[in-house]
């Protein structure tokens, strides 16, 4: 169910190594499994496509700055998002070489209904008449 | 009013196509008229500008898929989100070729002082002060 | 901490000088510091990257569209929004030539647990853990 877009300056091996971060990072903290994976990924060029950052909070930013922003449903509490913030500057570190002062992340809330994961369904809150129609996935269950 | 990113693999011909599914969409299931148009299309390549996804919910999904996020503000009730998720992959699969189980929607809902949509005001909660300089469209009164 | 992106048609310098638009404004009306900078600029071509507008409450629109998507903490009062706007369709006038008719903005707001403003930390709402850890900068304190 996370939907994540990262914005960054590079080429396709720093965007995959950073997607691979923020996948990892919402698996172990927030619980989503492996295959719930869905991201847009945007390399900028510091030009027609480009980022402006400042040393807002003290923290010392340059062009290697990454923005993750994820939607997902309402109900995760603090401290999981608080270590999901830890993970994903870890692993920006760990696989893409990103310091951890450049990674910043904003999440966005919604509601269960408020998704269609494929088929036209709202697979979170599919309704009284949808039930039976999603049934071969599992559907209404709420993720961990 | 809707505000809608769509992010899908492809040139002009199917991000066109794309959305005007979504557009047509939203104008038979949540009722919005055919001039509340404001999308951002955005075409990848698989390399700089990349997508991911994974087969969450047993949705087997490819290359083609298709992420639609739309901003709205809120109040719609679910009955109608659904009815919307169902046009959007009727359409996408027949303006595009889109398989349903390639197309996602997330929703995100905000305020009607969240929205500008031109001359610097705020339309659907003018305030006091700018009630006279809106009296040209037709404001601060909602749409469907 | 407001997360700000831009889509426009146009190269760097019309991109660069929305962007200075958007910031000025942020800055005067919501009273963020001239540090806390933090945009996604996309430029968009035409074709594989697009924009689509609609006349929506009799508001002519072309071209010259600008989508400003700013995500911020909630709390902001309904004046200070509307101070927001007028003052961005003002700037992006004056800065890029844009005409106030073609600037659409739409505001997405938060908890201050949602931000995470590098280092890996949830520097406003920080937990008790955290607390030592953001001392260097003024991590929790609400800004204007």
């Amino acid at each position: 169910m996370p939907f994540v877009r990262i914005d960054a300056l590079g080429g396709p091996e720093r965007l995959d190594a950073l997607g691979r971060a923020v996948h990892q990072a919402l698996q172990e903290t927030i619980g989503i499994p492996p295959d719930d994976h869905f991201q847009v990924l945007t390399g900028h060029d510091g030009a027609t496509r480009a980022l402006r950052h400042g040393d807002y909070l003290g923290v010392h930013r340059d062009e290697g700055v990454v923005y993750v922003s994820v939607t997902l449903r309402a109900g995760r509490p603090a401290e999981r998002k608080r270590a999901l913030y830890r993970r994903i500057a870890e692993l920006a570190h760990a696989y893409a070489g990103t310091e951890p002062r450049n990674v910043f992340v904003v999440l966005t809330e919604n509601a269960p209904v408020d998704w269609s994961l494929g088929h036209g369904l709202a697979q979170y809150d599919p309704g009284p008449q949808d039930g039976p129609a999603q049934s071969p996935g599992n559907g209404g269950a709420p993720d961990p």
